[in-house]
């Protein structure tokens, strides 16, 4: 099994090693990551500027290639310029804290999967649940199971699983389940402060709201000492409201 | 009508002035959109840096705010910081270009509409389908006509009108389509370049592939000289492989 690993925490992060150490164990590993971290980066990709590509080393030993760019860049450069073709599976991680309700909007970590996505290439984003993450063992043996359900099942084109693994040792967690994305979003405040020359500056802080009660959603499981498992895709029609607005009858208004 | 514009070309590009100059009309406007062109920065937020905001004047008169972040930072920043309570829409755009099928992931005007969408707020984003766009007056509008179908009308919370309109003169234009998000996306082709000290680096081009045959997609719409709405929220949850998976029995899977 070819594999393609990446993040977004950049590729001097804890948890990628983690993870390309256990996925060494079950196949190809191809590392290309983001040499700076791209966290909240999202689906950003690089069109105004040249990429570049450096080969990393860790431990005196090479350990894949960093790129100056985005999550869903090192992914679209992984598969065109470094592979030359498209891996089995891409896995995105371990990230440094959850990617679970309105966080996958802005996750860096879910875009470089869903890029993958994207190119029809099955793939995973993987994430543990606190910034202060230090235990990716079990996340990433989870990572290489899903790895290896997704080689004997398959996975339909344009999905990709989004994972997530409570920072707790393996001991305390209760299981997996399977789940959909969340509604909890962030309540956001600008603290306002002032620079050495007395100019006014403002950093984004927040606090997620608890909105999902419902076992059913990532970030009640995961609150819960699950590990939730959610299937994404990038249609984002809502087919709900497409049916309301057949009634509209948008066609045969006249703009003013 | 209290309407928040703001877009991802920046606050200096043309299709933004047009669609406020004709927003007056029909209500109260404030911009708040990026110093500099955010072009397809995604959902990108600016967590890890501060952000300032500028007053902006154009043909010597205020204009609006500027702020050196990404366009889903100006919706939040506007809704948090400028305005102080919610506006009744958010429109985002007019873009320069089209941002239909996939490049809806890669959207930054997209993404500061879907922004408000998360905040609960009605949102449109508005594109007009080539980049040497030059004619903003009837995308700017069918922008106007939507806010007021929206404040008769309502849209579900989490929900967002993506409207793109053909780069044509008004009179070529065959009419308004309700459409779903397509499947065209891009062949990537990374060109690589030498720099003047001998250096790689590699730059990001494609081609946009035509998968989408039938008239109910975004893309497919626009190529017929036909306006496309695609209603569309943030929730990517894929429910048609939840279903499958949940055969897979997930949660008695030991973990190797």
């Amino acid at each position: 099994m070819k594999i393609l690993i990446s993040n977004d925490d950049g590729i001097g992060s804890e948890g990628i090693y983690a993870l390309a150490q256990e996925l060494k164990k079950i196949g190809e590993v191809i590392v290309v990551a983001p040499l700076h971290e791209q966290s909240a980066v999202g689906h950003a990709i690089t069109m105004k500027l040249p990429l570049r590509v450096t080969k990393y080393m860790k431990n005196n030993e090479f350990f894949g290639y960093a790129v100056d760019g985005t999550p869903a860049d090192c992914v679209k450069m992984g598969v065109r310029n470094i592979l030359m073709e498209n891996p089995d599976i891409v896995v995105s991680g371990i990230n440094h804290g959850s990617n679970t309700a309105t966080n996958v909007i802005y996750s860096g970590t879910v875009s470089a999967a869903r890029e993958a996505a994207i190119m029809d290439i099955p793939a995973i984003a993987i994430s543990v649940t606190s910034h202060d993450a230090n235990e990716f063992e079990y996340a990433a043996r989870v990572a290489a199971h899903f790895c290896k359900v997704i080689a004997e099942k398959g996975l339909k084109k344009g999905t990709l699983l989004n994972i997530n693994v409570p920072n707790k040792p393996e001991s305390e967690i209760k299981g997996i389940v399977l789940t959909k994305q969340g509604h909890s979003k962030w309540d956001d405040v600008y603290e306002k402060r002032v620079d050495p020359y007395g100019k006014d500056y403002y950093w984004l802080t927040g606090t997620l709201l608890p909105i999902d009660k419902e076992p059913v959603y990532d970030q009640h499981a995961i609150e819960n000492d699950y590990v939730s498992i959610t299937p994404i895709h990038f249609d984002l029609t809502d087919n709900e409201t497409y049916d309301e607005m057949a009634a509209w009858d948008i066609s045969g208004q006249a703009i003013g």
